[in-house]
């Protein structure tokens, strides 16, 4: 049985070899399987652009992605702190919700969900209100695929002497980032994005000094940033059960990366594919959601068609049935589902799905 | 390459059959996937001896287990509660440490531990301090193997009206455990123990109306035990990314459950492990730390032997190195290891980790 491709925002399509590498039971305190993490966590970091002892440390937090963030919220922040989110999309109104369940005192600047954040609007609210301690951002909010200029605002954080969190979930590995460049002092992404590994864990790259500063500060046992950091770093090993066989894989998946050439090399597939998409997706007469020097190269959101007959569901279902897995809609006024062109895909499979989609929507061929 | 073998409390030594089935990408939200999650929930509140409209609930939440009993510590007990933890071990003061993080009002009951905890003491607290609202007990005490009586107990707190919180990490899947039978409200453990899973999720077993009571009392997001059971309830969904190959494992780790004779018949096997290495380690002269009537056969602790040279770093890597991985001991006091046999290991595991011991410590052969 051949397994469906997934065009999502993850879990993704992965290679074979990072599957396999999860045949295999590791004792999560054994000396083999700490080196695997403490391999994991030097190389996320040199992803980054992180030499070592560079100032900047990378702990490891099981979960999804959210548990990340949760960590990061719920402990860097102290009491008397308060939060800045940009959002312009359910993953930025998340962080906020997130900081109103912690009692964290949080604020937002609302971007319209088919538009970029505009850093001079993040200037402008950072001089208004100096106590924002914290400025909090999503690098490409999935919710859309848009892209935020995560560098400007940064310089913009920086300037303002807020700390700066950037929510890099679906750009971690797909777009080359330099931690120091963009001032980020807590970036987060997770295992089963473009790094291309199996979900399970997630994993929050930060500056060391404003880490140590978050000694104390969690609201919680298992999310509490600082505590996983001093675990890994005092034996080496998780305060709580690790994920053992998805470590494995994500060991095998950044092996693949660098065979892949890097960042750069992986962000051309990725480009290719987002390419391939956008042209055939337009040839059947697909409006995307976003215009296009807006558009990241990791999920397009596209309208529904303007056909009566055009049900999503059906849809959904025969593409799923004839292997194609493609992802629904998170807007909450238009009517648009998603494609990812993420994880271990390549043009060919593109192809394949837009052929799959044609044959679907014969009606629509010829518009647009 | 073939794996060492785990003689630890988990991650275990899983079946190669249960680790095959992570070959397979799922897509979180595809129909396929959402009918392994239906099943596994509905299996596990089988396995709890909870028919199908019961009153029971399953809910599975992502990270390790105490990722999961920290979601119904900050979840289930609303502001005004007042938390009992039972504590002779570990795994009991770190319920306690948990609902300080959340400044849940918390008393203990603190046991020595080497000893079971006397129902009567909490018959005593309960009579005593009306005002506790909920009781929280560790079944299996993973610091030393002990097996605390968890039905006595559960008839106490019904009796005292006290909603009922077990921690049944390591025993769930080896003990036959009868949710009603306990009176256990919110039943705790995790796929990498007994039903012989990987790592990656943990699991709720919730008796419905204290589950629907905890609605909108949650401290954290990522940890919304009601949120997270509405949103399995709703689309059959995970709120935030599962871990999709952990969860294909555990279908697999159900199957051979069953396959196995369920629960009674991994009981079985468990307990010649365990019967197997009692005799082996007594012959090589090693004390166990528990009298055998509080001992369970999940996990045994040793003493130190009485020996000057004995290292157990050196112990143990020289074990390791021979393909058996033991655990460390958690006594604050006493100079203790641990070695499990839970997992996928049978009785010439256990004679093979015994002939590895007896290599290793010569002089101690003979004595005991």
């Amino acid at each position: 049985m051949t397994d469906k491709l997934l065009f999502t925002p993850g879990p993704l399509t992965t290679s074979e070899t990072v599957k396999r590498a999860m045949l295999h039971d590791a004792g999560s305190r054994d000396r083999d399987f700490l080196r695997v993490v403490r391999e994991i966590r030097e190389r996320l970091l040199e992803i980054g652009g992180a030499a070592p002892g560079g100032g900047y440390e990378c702990v490891l937090m099981q979960g999804s992605g959210t548990f990340a963030i949760e960590s990061v919220i719920s402990s860097a922040i102290p009491r008397g702190g308060r939060l800045l989110v940009l959002v312009n999309g359910a993953y930025g109104r998340r962080i906020a919700q997130m900081a109103r369940v912690h009692a964290i005192d949080v604020e937002t600047i609302e971007t319209p969900e088919h538009r970029k954040i505009d850093p001079r609007a993040v200037a402008d609210r950072l001089a208004r209100a100096p106590a924002i301690s914290h400025l909090a951002v999503i690098h490409c909010e999935t919710t859309t695929g848009i892209l935020n200029p995560i560098e400007e605002i940064g310089t913009i954080a920086a300037q303002a002497g807020a700390a700066y969190i950037v929510d890099a979930m679906s750009s971690f590995g797909a777009i080359p980032i330099d931690l120091a460049g963009t001032h980020a002092d807590f970036l987060i992404s997770s295992a089963n994005k473009c790094i291309e590994g199996v979900p399970g864990f997630a994993f929050v790259l930060a500056r060391r000094a404003p880490l140590l500063a978050a000694q104390g500060q969690a609201r919680t046992l298992s999310l509490d940033l600082y505590a996983q950091w001093a675990g890994l770093e005092n034996d080496g090993q998780f305060r709580f059960t690790p994920p053992t066989h998805a470590l494995l894989a994500f060991r095998q998946a950044l092996a693949e990366l660098d065979a892949e050439g890097g960042v750069a090399d992986r962000a051309q597939r990725y480009r290719r594919n987002h390419q391939a998409l956008a042209t055939g997706m337009a040839q059947l007469g697909f409006a995307a959601y976003l215009v296009p020097e807006d558009q990241s190269y990791i999920i397009t959101t596209y309208r529904y068609p303007d056909d009566p007959r055009f049900r999503f569901e059906e849809f959904y279902t025969r593409l799923s049935d004839a292997g194609f897995v493609i992802y629904p809609g998170k807007l909450g006024q238009e009517a648009c589902f998603r494609i990812g062109n993420i994880g271990r895909i390549d043009v060919n499979d593109i192809h394949a799905l837009v052929s799959a989609i044609r044959e679907l929507t014969p009606t629509l061929a010829g518009r647009g």
